[in-house]
């Protein structure tokens, strides 16, 4: 058995020894460096711009503008696509730009020998603008004449409503409830991926090749065909390494300005490579968003609720409405006994740097709100938190009264329990709430759901492909990616628990390159465990029939694979495959160089669920807080392998910690310039900032999962702001209602609660 | 129609243009270099080195010596490989070699950070020989007591013989036939690629990833596990364009050595790259042969044959005794009507370098014999000579006595026709014979046949995968290799013949990596198009089937495809590939990626034929010859590529124009060090030196040939020498006996004949 194996992951021993290849490690002697000229006001137009100076630097091969692109307006979203156009992505970029959309929008290129050269060339190009003034919040954008894409007068990108049962007036018009009413403010944040975005292009082969850090090669295929408005099979995208995505590399960045950078160069190779200050701003950020929570309760059942969300969309769709509708519809996903439930959220262009996909897709933003404001319900009618929760939280048999995703396992009462357990969370509380020194303690928790993948919101479809090798051993061909979050390890287990191969004698193709890796529209949504791992399954059992029919066909009455040996129906072995291989090969009767490739077209998904418990300190002098104990309690279905998942629910903590009390992109409010576009202005927490973290799976098998599983990838990083947050309640009876809890948050709040 | 056409080679544009990469185009920076120290003597073995200095040198890594290696004997051959020990390679080799059979064997090796720094270690080592007498012929050797390899004692390495009817005695004995008798001597020459040999190697993933210039990358992979005794799956070889193989890189080189050095060198990556010089010496030669034939006639019938062949195998057995063998079996397959043939063949090591592949695998020696032997005997006879090949050669329905090959069809007479016409033959020899000046001129020509592929005598398998992009068009993916012959485009036409997707949007995937590359022995045997050509038709057919199940998922009642478009029985058009592509990858109810992947186990075979018709002018006194008219007239069955297959016959005549008047590989006769082993002293004829040249093809569809197409790699080159050297028995009346023609042996031989 492979599946629930603590194996090593297969990448662990070059990426230590840094063997390991990124795109930037590939990148061809003596390519030409690309670099981007970015505008320095946030909303306008270029009137001109003079790039003779630039032209004429020494070393110096071509300086392109926005007046001389394709015209062909293209989507970056990492989705899988339709062809139905009503469904497309909103495509409202061209790969540069001529209206400045968000101060550091890309407006021109210049493409030289060397980096060096390419940065003094920047420095010599004059643009003259038409400046507007700045659209920096929701509230601006919405009330300026100016529209900032000009099909969306009012700035409004996407406004939406859906509703559940009858509306909250209704259902609360017969009886006295208790009404309560928060309004939450979710900051934006950066992936900020270790590896900045990066890429290479080339021509080669009737082709336009390019080697990209992206979390979808397959994807970008498409994206930068649609750019360029060139057939998608002229066009190769290789992935190799990626340090680090979170979802800022599933939308398709610079590579379809790299494409077309080569063809104009006549297929030289072309680098292009982002600063740190580029890959904040010129990338994609998590959404900031507004909102309202509102809702009834009789005693601690909730019988209606009534939510807003409003989205900060930055300059460019992007993934648009996508993330606040993933938000959206987490309501009904967490809380949903049939209640009332009337959900309302709107996305709004502005001029900042472009919001799309972030780990948890607007759900750590709705799972704050929500869990904020759970606490706060507790809090304000003096009523057991946990119990509050449990009784109105979805359980197993849910099915999403609208987009129909069911939880087909529920283990979350067992999460909070354990979780609870864990921590000695409700002595501790009690004792928390009667503390006078400026120094205190806290614990609080708060749960979430999460789906696996995206369906039937929207296609869902991988293949694999495995091979046999002379010696037995097996190669297995993904087009999921590996980002860093441990795929290939857990497709290799999936793949020898399929086939009967152990699990050191498969090999698993790291790198994609999309002319002969199987199609897979890559790593998001918590996807590739369970839809790609369904393809390795149906793969590796497609794999297991054509080595038992070669082991027929040499005579052997095979009928399984068990570790590397053919057996018949009573166990016995036959012959291994390692011999049964060496047939296959050179045979001089029948030879078969057995291979199996399929594809899993999936019609399912199902819930995740699980909790964050956590005990913090807090200096309210200070206005720090210290996190003493943290752990996730997790319902993922079976864990496919312990020792990848913890490192999965550690990163989360982290990220999620750093969510509640650090990490801000911040703006001049005048300007829209950029104040901490680096890692000096924006911390990512160190290993030194990061506590001691615990996590625990509640194992149920999912009966949709491949081999029992469901999503474990975006889930860990979701419900550890909120839990802070309320850990912070418990300490202070303070109720925030934004994030970062900064210092000068805490001790202002601190302050004006006369507490310090 | 695909076939027949010349559409220009799918990468000629990337070789043009400087696109195409090479292995040295794609070795990483910082790589370390790797030099072998060669030997200084012919015989005898190493008694000690001392590599002190070496290793002291700043920049140097490592130096190994022969001392230090895995001691696992290892053949080198491209052969397909058995598990049947009795009929595998002999394994004669380790990486490095104390016992030193041949002037610049390979003894001690040297990593440094560059190649400056490895050259410069390497003059530091101290080698203590014990030296032997230098065993240069193979009357030598087999008189010599001091065994090259101790399991050989007299140095033969295989002596062979076989017969058809009766023996030469009794077939002769009743009558008073016309009994001729002649001895040929051909020489040692090299293929001379223009790439020299070269790989790099790393370790990544686990495996050892072997970068290198071969035709043979599958068996690399084997051969490299042989050598270091590690399984095959754990070995990853690829294989970019490389710049001439000619058989030389039919051959497992350096790449074991390099795969060890990068695990001495904790996977670093090392770079081994032979001098132009090295190739020359420490790759392959052609085997220089001895061949005597005997021959009984009636008449202008032919009665009775003995051929006695000694081919001088070097100091390793390479391919060994297959190369005299791959001849010997020719005495039957050119003129054989039941005659009684006997034949005796034997392979001699000797202290030369190691003699392997090259173009015609030994044909091109045996047809020299035998052709000036038949030109001999019209000569002697005063017989016409295009009359007693017609009568004596074999015909369509043969099938070998022994292998059981056939040739299924046959043109050779109305190849000989159309040379002879086109050169107007018979007019010109007849007033050829009747020149007095030291200036003369003369026609000759020669015959030949040539099997396809190793059938029945190996196994032949190859596989394909094909893969539906988007964009309707596919990508190949074929084991077999593109070593300049224009396998590609060959394949690439195929693919469009089978599937009914046009050849424009065939895309073929032309480097080779055994991690994802389907199965496939390699280029040689002029075995591709046919053999290999059989996979991708078959694979073709497949993924026709499996768009066409799609097309009727999507409800069209798809039959076949044409020109990209899905058509019913009627030939109505219903559905392009691209928008059924687009469904197939989008489709929300059904997705599939489309794909086929097929293995074809080849049990056939079949003889092409063909004839090279010359005009020469020879001038005496200075014993140079130029050649004035050349034609090669081939029956190859069905040309896929009447352009690229021009390319081959032009290619295969210049290196046979080489082969009859100028090449050579000389050594002293004192200690076997080589005379000319560099382009200096190794003239290959530049194009100045190469005559224009002409073609014709007898096309025939064989009814074996996946498309009726035949072996047409090798043959070109196979009756050209023959075919000048008769030309100069017109020309002068001398039955010379050995090649290259060098203006030294000419002038020789016309004073020894009183004609200067």
């Amino acid at each position: 058995m492979a599946i629930g194996k603590s194996i090593n992951r297969v990448d662990a021993l070059d990426k230590v020894t840094g063997k390991a290849k990124y795109t930037d490690d590939l990148v061809p002697e003596n390519s030409l460096v690309a670099k981007v000229y970015h505008a320095e006001i946030a909303n306008g137009v270029v009137k001109s711009i003079d790039v003779s100076k630039a032209r004429a630097l020494d070393g110096v091969e071509a300086v392109f503008t926005c007046f001389d692109v394709p015209k062909f307006k293209f989507a970056t979203a990492g989705h899988p696509w339709t062809a139905d156009k009503t469904h497309q992505d909103v495509a409202d970029r061209l790969i540069l730009n001529e209206r400045i959309r968000y101060y550091g929008d890309d407006i021109a290129c210049v493409v030289a020998v060397d980096k060096l050269t390419a940065e003094r060339a920047l420095r010599l190009i004059d643009v003259e603008y038409e400046e507007y003034e700045p659209l920096l919040t929701v509230e601006a954008a919405k009330k300026s004449d100016i529209p900032i894409h000009e099909e969306y007068p009012n700035n409004i990108l996407a406004h939406s409503t859906y509703k559940v049962g009858s509306t909250f007036a209704e259902a609360t018009k017969d009886k006295d409830y208790d009404i309560f009413e928060d309004e939450f403010h979710l900051p934006i944040v950066q992936h900020a991926f270790m590896e900045n975005a990066t890429s290479f292009a080339y021509e080669e082969a009737g082709k336009i090749v390019i080697v990209s850090s992206t979390q979808i090669p397959h994807i970008v295929r498409r994206v930068v065909g649609q750019a360029l408005n060139i057939p998608w099979g002229k066009i190769r995208v290789i992935k190799p390494y990626i340090g680090g995505g979170f979802g800022g590399k599933q939308d398709v960045l610079y590579e379809p300005l790299n494409a077309w950078l080569t063809i104009k160069m006549n297929g030289q190779c072309v680098h292009l490579e982002l600063s740190r200050e580029e890959s904040f701003i010129n990338t994609r950020v998590r959404h900031a968003m507004d909102i309202k929570v509102k809702s009834a309760f009789d005693g601690n059942r909730l019988i209606a609720r009534k939510v807003k969300l409003t989205s900060n969309q930055g300059g460019y769709a992007s993934h648009g409405h996508s993330v606040v509708a993933g938000a959206a519809h987490v309501v009904k996903q967490l809380y949903q006994d049939k209640i009332a439930t009337e959900v309302e959220f709107e996305t709004v262009y502005t001029n900042l740097p472009v919001a799309g996909a972030m780990r948890g897709y607007g759900v750590p933003q709705i799972c704050f709100a929500l869990e904020s404001h759970m606490e706060n319900v507790a809090h304000k009618k003096g009523i057991d938190n946990l119990e509050i929760r449990k009784a109105n939280m979805i359980k197993e048999g849910f099915v999403d009264p609208i987009n129909t995703i069911p939880s087909l396992s529920n283990e979350l009462e067992a999460c909070i329990d354990a979780g609870s357990k864990y921590l000695n969370f409700k002595e501790k509380q009690e004792k928390y709430k009667k503390q006078n020194s400026h120094i205190r303690k806290g614990v609080g928790f708060a749960i979430f759901s999460y789906k696996t993948g995206v369906y039937p919101i929207s296609l869902e479809t991988a293949s694999a492909r495995m091979l046999l090798n002379q010696d037995g051993s097996i190669q297995l061909q993904m087009g999921a990616t590996e980002i860093g979050q441990g795929a290939d390890t857990v497709f290799t287990q999936m793949a020898a628990e399929a086939t009967g191969i152990t699990h050191d004698n498969v090999y698993i193709i790291s790198a994609q390159d999309t002319d002969v890796t199987p199609y897979d529209s890559g790593a998001y949504a918590s996807r590739q465990t369970y839809v790609s791992g369904h393809a390795v399954k149906q793969c590796g059992i497609k794999l297991k029939e054509n080595i038992i029919e070669y082991a027929k066909f040499l005579g052997y009455k095979a009928a399984d694979i068990k570790e590397n040996q053919a057996i018949d129906k009573s166990g016995k072995k036959l012959i291994s495959v390692a011999d049964l291989a060496i047939e296959a090969f050179y045979n001089r009767k029948k030879t078969n160089h057995i291979s199996a490739e399929t594809t899993y077209h999936c019609e399912s998904n199902t819930i995740s669920h699980g909790t964050t418990f956590v005990e913090i300190e807090v200096d309210m002098k200070l206005g720090l807080v210290k996190v003493l104990d943290i752990i996730n309690v997790h319902d993922s279905g079976t864990i496919i392998n312990p020792k990848t998942a913890a490192g999965q629910v550690h990163g989360g903590i982290s990220m999620g910690i750093a969510y509640a009390l650090s990490e801000e992109l911040l703006f001049n409010p005048k300007n829209g310039k950029p104040y901490n576009s680096d890692l000096l202005g924006y911390k990512i927490p160190t290993s030194l900032d990061t506590p001691d973290i615990s996590h625990k799976f509640i194992e149920k098998y999912d009966p949709s999962g491949p081999y029992g599983n469901k999503a474990l990838g975006e889930p860990p990083t979701i419900s550890v702001a909120p839990a802070i947050r309320n850990a912070l309640l418990n300490a202070t009876g303070i109720m925030f209602d934004s994030i970062p809890l900064t210092p000068e948050r805490i001790y202002n709040a601190c302050k004006e609660n006369k507490l310090v």
